[in-house]
């Protein structure tokens, strides 16, 4: 392809709301243009990339078995009020009238859509199990739309859902499709870990995240050192042990009221007593089902709000507005403790190993120091409450420490049980004619959130540095002096031996400056590059260099279609089958 | 593929709302699903027809010079506020606020994204011409969605945006189009016709329609049997005689009211009479920018509302309400005549024609006959307005005439000229550096509406007759004894060796009887059906019968597969290059 013939519209300036690498890089490589926020145009570059996940996604899931299907856009309200999400799903959910009146959303996943068309068309074992997956355009009202495609609005997603007679066997196709996305993601050549997960909106009780690496990931995620087990943060277990004393020998000094004016966070508090974060207990009001509850975790632990809820057993949890904080401290947001409070208290186990704590004095401007439990309050429950973090010890093998990393999650699987078989009806008849809600799972990829995640991986200050296998083009041909027609008919006959070679090349025949076409052949990323040059010509050579390495490589005209080719079919293979 | 692996649910009845042979055999073949009024989800077998088509469509598009992007299903209002089509568009577009309570619509066509897309990046002439094109998910809210693809509400379409230095570049790409246009539906192996159409809510001056011929065509088109002109009637000019006076010897008898009591429509009228509808002249009250007008046709004619529209030169044109009618005449709806009346009349050019005429007497149950032009009311102004029917005298030639079929249509171009560019203010600078609108054309093909084209040109009773490039699978293998060894391990050496070859073939290898196998077959429409039966495979033959045809060949087991496969090429070659 002559990039002539493109549109590529390059820019110099960095758009003003870029703030990551990949938005940065595919807004001025012309890849893509926004239309609003978290909505953008593909462009051709753009779209090719898009369209390349795609493919790899869709030769690996028909690999898999699952059959490609295409829902509706559209979603009737009815479905979603079976399922119940229509009432719990909250603005993401894009909903509208139709000009008659009817209510219908636009489809953020499509298990009622396809809940409801399995349960009309399958009826028996004998059509069990069945696996299908569509490629489609969905929209998401997020609140705050944010990094370019990393958070979206309207993207692009493959969905697919399964149905089983039972456990057994969605969990067999459970591991079939966490096999089929260790292929997808091997395939396009990123560095990603499946995790353990949490599963959200979405439910069930069974859930991997796929998670490409990058320091831009809005997910923390931890990984043992010694074992398998990875968790998203969210979720990663600790180790359960029972709540431990202080240590031995420590000495109960006297709880004593100490002034802290205007210091409200864990830093500013422990910073002005000199003492480690360590020695604060933390205590946080939250209304769990709407009723306070203090929570109380170490100065230098986080509260995970998915494991306080499923601890406590509530539906709803929320951190309270700082009139219920008042009423409940009788003190302004800031100066919290656990010292004569009359709601309930709960503490992560952890909390109760702290001696002679920190803690507000639940007085304006106030802390305590030395405060010692069982002696100056005291604790309902202890609960695995905090969010693990790197150096904490694994849970799962008890011997190695959690490393920590940054993860952009590009596809996610869930055991679904019958969490929308149940209420929707979606039921068959078993071999001894019993009818029984049909087994799910379903199974998720952000194809375009993928392009982003590529890109956050492999970038330098000048541009992208595309994966072979989802690259636009997989080598970019710089003629140097197209108007000197030796250059030009070289660099034409490389192009076109290429493409019939079935290579994907894009030539850069414009009549610009050299320093523009390399400049914005860095930009663009393709991984290989073949400089057309007046001087190395008369050699009768070309110049080949990798985007992801600085050095350039001489290579005998004649022979440079057949040596480029061999190192795409190689570079290719490699990310196939990682090592 | 096997068909046990495949979500094929045949359905033995006829869907209750499916009036048309594709809605019903999409259904009852389990090519798609309902899910709400004109909203339906693809199958398996459905989504790969849609798909053939839309590989065809971007392979002769990529071919055509046209670049490939993906404009968002979510428009801003905003833009459509600037070309004025926001104001202007009425319940059909999908209108919606987002969290935020900023107003988007989901594009219906795309226009103005991609103007806006252009106008940013595109500024010099050097940049252009340039023809960029998208495959998308489209929303319509029809007032009535009818005829399952045929007129749905979301639906798939391939919509290309052309831009321009001059009028005459544009008409260049007008015509590239066409042809790609004409390339396209041969090679999905299509009898259609391209006709000059009007251009309705798109705008722009120059359109062209393709339209598939099928009795089920919402489209009425004329040809002349003369010359290559052929037209939508919406538009189809009539030959422009000055409107001619009665014969010569008519005698003018006398005016008389006579009595039609019930009596309203032409054919009641005038069998009530005795007379031919010929006879009859017909006067409707329309309101023209809001005024009332009198327009006169001949019984036997028809109003052509697009023409009225054009010919009176006004820009809102709606038939007149009972209210106004009684108002206009003092009489009931249905006894309208131009005696008398003090609204401005115009009269279709035939009218002039008519001796003697029957009209209504702005009397309850009461017409005139015997009335007579100039004697007995005035016209105002003749016009061409009325719609051309079979046996019209063409007047392009002005010797053939003017044969009549039904269409469907699937495709339309359109040369736009500078109606979005102007008020988008979407300007390139020329080569002596002047800011000029750039001149767009756009052109459309209904991709999910060329699948119910296809069946509507292809079936039978017994349902579909794909044409080869579209069919899901271009050979089914009917194993009829799949418990016999002999016959199932031919058949499943049959279907290796022809997806050896590349050839899409599916295997019913169901443990079903021979009859539901072979009625499914017929059903599902593959275009060549292979049945593998214990009988003739016993003589080392199979049997091949085209979907289309009675015959049964006999074919040694040995050649079967390079049999087909000839076959197969044969039929692709024979439409892609139609005779």
């Amino acid at each position: 392809m002559r990039y002539s013939q493109l549109l590529i519209p390059t820019l110099k300036e960095v758009p003003a709301d870029a703030q990551v690498a990949s938005h940065v890089f595919l807004v001025r490589g012309g890849f893509m243009r926004q239309v609003a926020a978290g909505i953008y145009s593909f462009l051709p570059l753009g779209l090719r990339v898009v369209n390349k996940v795609a493919r790899i996604v869709r030769e690996e899931l028909n690999r898999a078995g699952a059959q490609e299907v295409l829902l509706p856009v559209a979603v009737p309200a009815e479905l979603w009020v079976e399922s119940g999400r229509w009432q719990k799903y909250g603005p993401e959910l894009l909903r509208f009238k139709d000009r008659k009146g009817k209510d219908f959303c636009v489809g953020p996943t499509h298990e009622e859509a396809i809940v409801d068309l399995v349960r009309k068309d399958v009826k028996s074992y004998r059509q069990l199990p069945v696996n299908l997956y569509q490629v489609q355009t969905k929209f998401r009202d997020e609140a705050r739309p944010r990094a370019g495609l990393m958070r979206g609005r309207e993207f692009t997603m493959k969905d697919a859902y399964s149905f089983h007679v039972d456990e057994a066997d969605a969990m067999r196709e459970y591991q079939n499709m966490y096999d089929a996305y260790v292929r997808i993601f091997d395939r396009c050549g990123l560095a990603f870990r499946a995790v353990e997960a949490a599963t959200g909106a979405i439910g069930g009780s069974r859930s991997h995240e796929f998670q490409v690496l990058a320091e831009t990931g809005e997910d923390a995620i931890v990984a043992c050192d010694h074992c398998q087990y990875a968790a998203n943060v969210e979720l990663a277990e600790l180790v359960r042990e029972p709540p431990a004393p202080p240590e031995d020998g420590a000495t109960f000094l006297p709880r004593q009221k100490v002034p802290t004016p205007g210091k409200h966070t864990v830093a500013e508090v422990t910073e002005f007593l000199r003492l480690p974060p360590q020695q604060l207990i933390k205590t946080l009001i939250y209304l769990a089902d709407g009723k306070p509850v203090a929570v109380l975790v170490r100065g230098d632990h986080d509260v995970n709000e998915e494991k306080l809820k499923s601890a406590l057993g509530v539906d709803e949890l929320v951190l309270a507005g700082d009139k219920t904080v008042e009423e409940v401290t009788k003190a302004p947001v800031g100066f919290a403790g656990p010292v004569g409070l009359e709601v309930p208290v709960v503490a992560d186990r952890e909390v109760a190993g702290v001696a002679n704590a920190v803690t507000g004095a639940n007085e304006a401007d106030q802390h305590f120091v030395n405060v010692n439990l069982a002696r100056d309050f005291k604790v309902a429950r202890y609960l695995d409450i905090r969010t693990a973090a790197a150096g904490d010890k694994c849970a799962r093998c008890g011997q190695g420490t959690y490393q920590g990393y940054r993860g952009i999650e590009v596809g996610q699987v869930f055991f679904l049980g019958t969490k929308y078989s149940q209420p929707m009806g979606c039921n068959f008849l078993d071999e001894g004619g019993q009818e029984k809600p049909m087994v799910m799972g379903c199974y998720g990829i952000g194809v375009t959130r993928t392009v982003a995640a590529a890109i956050e991986q492999g970038h330098d200050a000048n541009g992208i540095i595309w994966p072979m296998a989802l690259a636009p083009f997989q080598v970019e041909i710089v003629s140097m002096q197209p108007n000197d027609a030796a250059v030009r008919d070289a660099a034409v006959k490389l192009h076109d031996e290429l493409e019939a070679r079935g290579v994907e090349v894009l030539l850069d025949d414009r009549d610009e400056r050299a320093g523009v076409k390399l400049n914005d052949a860095d930009l663009l990323g393709m991984p290989l590059r073949v400089v057309v040059g007046k001087k190395s010509l008369a050699g009768g050579e070309l110049e080949v260099k990798w985007r992801r390495a600085p050095e350039v490589e001489k290579v005998k005209v004649a022979e440079a279609a057949a040596f480029l080719e061999g190192r795409i079919q190689a570079e290719l293979a490699r990310s196939a089958k990682p090592a």
